[in-house]
């Protein structure tokens, strides 16, 4: 039988918000021993990513790379009515993943040490994201 | 018992081919009420990706966007006997996903309300595409 | 029933590695007629792309492409302890897949003919990686 929930995650702007306890509970929640977890992001301008968790400059580099990659006001663009940083999101979100799935071995996640999963947030104003997970 | 498909999309062309139908009669199909869908592409100059499937905006400048990040006839290609489209379709692929899981619940993708399932075609000219669904 | 496993690629600098044989082994291992194969790769810096298995030159140029996207020595990273490589290998990861899911059918992966499963080795020197596998 598949377990299957969704949490929310409040966002106060850009950057990497991590869910990695979160989903860790809800294996735990779901008594699964082997199988998969799979979060998917219900969201098309905000994306999921598994990334050091040891070193925040990381994060903060990553950011600021793909910032600088995916510009806003970029003269292309058209899709410009819910704001500029927009149809920047929605290609963040096309570049990086909106499922990720992870294996269970004995009703742990099978992360590597330095792996936590995160949400990140393309959008500047804050918004409440829906995470689904399915733990089969 | 996982409920196993595949279905074919025919192209005509670079863009965005939507398939949340095809994918949600799959679901209803396979009876099951909690579990996991998965879509996977099986080819490598096309991709599989989850946008906003309001404004058509937002898909064309997705398209040009890229278009633009992952020039024909770079310098640096040497993989050109399969034309100029080519190598810029695989790298597309590299950059988007192959495979996307959703997890069902009620019966239901747990699709937010501005998702569409697309298949991303890279190549110019018209293809058969497959795409394999595994729904458990 | 879930079948999982993980195993170990040793890699000898950047580069695409292939472990479509291993997973195939495991899919026979499993047992499993129809169902879903997900591999996961457990670290940060190196990351899981389906491609092309018939024609080297477009691994080559994939990889060119994307260490002139990602350049090392960027003078907004901040992260730079572990080495010139570091940075520009957390990028790509994200970029690329971490988690890739495959259905089976008849007790086969469901790869086109084209599509070869590869471990992307980001970093210069030589690691052991190792790739968790789910098969339900």
């Amino acid at each position: 039988m598949a377990y299957c929930e969704h949490f929310d995650v409040v966002t106060r702007g850009q950057g990497l918000y991590e869910v990695t306890d979160r989903v860790e509970q809800l294996v735990a929640e779901s008594a699964i021993t082997n199988g998969l977890c799979t979060v998917f992001l219900c969201h098309t301008s905000a994306s999921l990513v598994i990334q050091e968790n040891a070193d925040p400059s990381a994060k903060r580099d990553l950011e600021k790379w793909l910032n600088r990659l995916v510009k806003e006001n970029d003269e292309i663009f058209t899709h410009t009515s819910e704001g500029p940083d927009d149809m920047p999101s929605h290609i963040k979100a096309a570049l990086t993943a909106t499922s990720i799935s992870i294996p269970v071995i004995k009703s742990r996640l099978t992360l590597g040490t330095w792996q936590g999963i995160y949400l990140w947030e393309h959008r500047r104003s804050s918004h409440r994201r829906t995470i689904a997970a399915a733990i089969l």
